[in-house]
């Protein structure tokens, strides 16, 4: 059947309608997060809640679903991937995904998540697992509902049909054996690493940098790496993020500590590595697949691949320690770069997730991955949860938490529902490695370019090869398109092995 | 025939959603205004008009407005400033209005107003007053056809209908008794004023003000009057203003020049007092008549009482001056607090209306009244506007613009199509006066409260008088209950008689 342009055309004009609601709702919530006045919070929800509806009405309604279909029954003809099949694809999946879900579900969970967010909130204040447990029950029975109905005609697992909403088309068969070869290989890594008699010595990062110049240092170090101030703002808040309000206005936000540097400038290069994926999606589509990011793991891909294999990098401080000490000279010009690098590059086993180093992050993360897999498929109570946690901790990263305030409650995702979240966090950071890899490849002096504060070849990469393919083909399809091999752990461990054996003389 | 409460619930409720798509629209411009990256201007225009036209289609409905027909011959019972009656009034006079325009001339004034500025913004620069003379007369002909056809059905002239927009009920031939009186006796004032040998030394006011020191204290002057910063935020942007995107949520912006104290430290009370005005509105009726501001002249009424009545007087600043040199000792220890009251009540004739003196902004603004109602009238054709208005500001301020630049194309409003908006700014100056008089009497030792700064009794009458009614009366029924007169201009005249005579030794 030839392609019908015109119904294209009508079905595209409605979901950029949607997204014109959907935007101006992620300007609110911006908003919102960077200093709306405490008491505005009430009508500010209803404000945001109705956009999203009136998106959501536009994204599921009968006739838009019918021209999808009829439409997804001619791009057989068409180039998979190209921008009209990847939309029609694309736009088709969202209509199934929002269509399986009912209203009242959709509402019960919207309720039982603010509750949970709330109950989460005092629970840990109290540290008081107990008092969370039964509106994590509520979450945990209401989130399976949801992906029993998702999976529904599909070949996912409940899991995965979850899973399926951060990281389209993963598959868990496929990542548990790359987790759990990433999770030996680290754990041996991490203890080499804590047994090692040569430590940093991280009191130069501890001394007290005015926050106004660490703002502006940080503003400076995102334009410098390549995040576009003429299309994004870049912000503060008390939770770090990035989100884009229209197709050339991406917004990055950071916190500054004035007593612990690496956290406003890593925290800087991070969003800015989100942001600079998002100014590199074609704003032409802006609002449609083609111009959407691919998945979260993807998105993490580009922000740690700016945190990590650059920012803390030896060529990139070749580059900017002098600018660093310029703007710091009486904290950092008694510091010389190598303590200054190994500083930066600090592995030890922690508690918390959010304060972790890059090595042992992905622990934090692939024992969430396993006990939120647990408890989806019922094999895990949450009356359990807090004796599974600590083992898991104590197993993984030799420590024990002191409090649940400190372990199974730290974070604030299953309060939210977001079961399926946590394991794009560490896609990303596997996806990072192996793309910084292949850019290497690619570019040849990688290094060098680093070591001159040369961004733009390599940041032109990545928009050749992730970002402005937007939705056109899978996250493992980009993987494996740009660097020749499907995702695996070997990327990842070879660069922290490079970095950390050295450094810590192991 | 009995009030529907179901009825009259269903049209709130029409109303509430509307007045959320349309405050959502409000936080859209306020972050347009305040630092949105410069590329996104295109898109957020059509996240604007779209919000916008969401809410127009709620509020032209036809089945609400026969709701509305059908509760407005029913409120005939009920007291007519009670919340209801003027809530079902507010909004049907809203609906017939809105249903008058056709959507393509709606459409055509948009087009034409957002042309206009441009060309207007580009012919200023170039000072060229016939670049723009072909836009204004598109737009003049096009306000004429949505005045004649608002005015339809009422006993409104053309230029009537079109104030109504911003002045409801006010009428021509009310206001120009008033209007003529205060022109004569302001010019005789003003010459008195000019030709004093007694003038102040303005060189206090022009020294270096660091601008993050500005900030800091026009954010507690603001906090001090009462501006309510749990509800509220002060934020800077070229063109100052104050906007509400909730009912607890109030946005005030203002601007600071390094080497002029006045123009951040009075922007601030001036919006300040547009601000308290908001937050004094009842939030439970946020977006519905009864917690609607009732017109643009009683906003400026709030906003000038508090820049002018209590910012610029001597009591005021007998409180305010000791913390004022102690935030700019530098500037300011060397000057004496009378040197310093009487800089800040210069009157001087000048070119710009938005840098005028608080005596003179009236002629400026009378000037503009006239010309406009013979604009629209078509007694005066914009081929011999520049002439009209070098001859007015010759005969009425003694000077002579030397270029267009400065004189017919200094202001945005007509490019804009805000035809019958100006009045309102000379409105808000007599209301201020005559509302600050009836508070004095009512307090009756207003001034030795400002003098310590006690500023929540004055705040408390203007709430009770003004601020808490909403639109349930008119704006000249408020005046006259809250003063015990129609609004005249006795009231300004004193009190600039009063203030400058003794200062300038007239």
């Amino acid at each position: 059947m030839p392609f019908n342009e015109s119904q294209f055309e009508s079905v595209c004009s409605t979901a950029r309608q949607a997204a014109i609601f959907q935007s101006a709702a992620d300007a609110l919530e911006w908003d919102e997060r960077t200093g709306m006045p405490l008491a505005a919070g009430g009508y500010r929800a209803q404000q945001v809640s109705t956009l999203r509806s009136s998106a959501h009405q536009l994204r599921t309604d009968d006739v838009y679903g019918d021209a999808l279909q009829t439409l997804l029954d001619q791009i057989g003809d068409l180039d998979p991937h190209s921008d009209q099949a990847a939309t029609v694809r694309g736009l088709h999946r969202d209509f199934v995904r929002d269509k399986k879900l009912p209203i009242d579900l959709v509402t019960r969970l919207s309720v039982a998540t603010v509750r949970g967010q709330q109950v989460w909130d005092d629970a840990r204040k109290r540290d008081s697992f107990d008092a969370f447990q039964p509106a994590l029950d509520e979450i945990i029975r209401l989130k399976r509902d949801a992906g029993a109905r998702m999976a529904e005609g599909t070949s996912h697992s409940v899991y995965e049909a979850l899973l399926d909403e951060y990281e389209p088309d993963a598959q868990v068969d496929q990542l548990n054996p790359v987790f759990s070869e990433l999770k030996q290989q680290l754990s041996e890594l991490i203890v080499a690493v804590t047994d090692s008699p040569q430590q940093p010595n991280i009191t130069p990062l501890q001394r007290d940098f005015a926050i106004s110049s660490q703002r502006e240092f940080s503003r400076n170090v995102a334009g410098w790496v390549g995040f576009d101030f003429a299309r994004g703002r870049l912000d503060e808040t008390s939770h770090p993020f990035c989100t884009t309000l229209g197709p050339n206005d991406c917004r990055i936000l950071t916190r500054y500590e004035s007593n612990w540097l690496p956290s406003g400038l890593f925290g800087t290069l991070h969003e800015a590595g989100h942001g600079m994926y998002e100014q590199g999606l074609r704003s032409d589509w802006f609002g449609l697949p083609p111009g959407n990011f691919v998945s979260l793991g993807i998105h993490e891909s580009q922000s740690r691949l700016w945190e990590n294999q650059v920012g803390r990098s030896r060529p990139f401080w070749e580059w900017l320690y002098p600018k660093a000490v310029g703007a710091f000279p009486e904290q950092l010009s008694s510091t010389e770069l190598d303590e200054f690098y190994f500083a930066i590059n600090q592995v030890r086993p922690s508690l918390i997730r959010v304060e972790a180093d890059e090595a042992t992050y992905n622990l934090h993360i692939l024992i969430r991955f396993e006990l939120e897999q647990a408890l989806i498929n019922d094999e895990l109570s949450t009356s359990d949860l807090p004796d599974a946690w600590n083992r898991q901790y104590k197993e993984c990263l030799g420590i024990t938490p002191p409090s649940n305030a400190d372990g199974v409650l730290q974070d604030v995702h299953w309060s939210a529902g977001l079961f399926g979240y946590f394991p794009t966090y560490t896609l990303g950071n596997l996806a990072a490695a192996q793309l910084f890899d292949a850019a290497s490849d690619a570019l040849g002096n990688l290094d060098t370019m680093l070591s001159r504060g040369e961004f733009a070849p390599l940041l032109e990469w990545l928009r050749d090869n992730v970002h402005r393919h937007g939705r056109c083909y899978s996250g493992s399809e980009l993987v494996e398109n740009a660097t020749g091999s499907p995702l695996s752990s070997t990327h990842l461990m070879r660069y922290l092995e490079n970095k950390l054996r050295p450094l810590y003389g192991i």
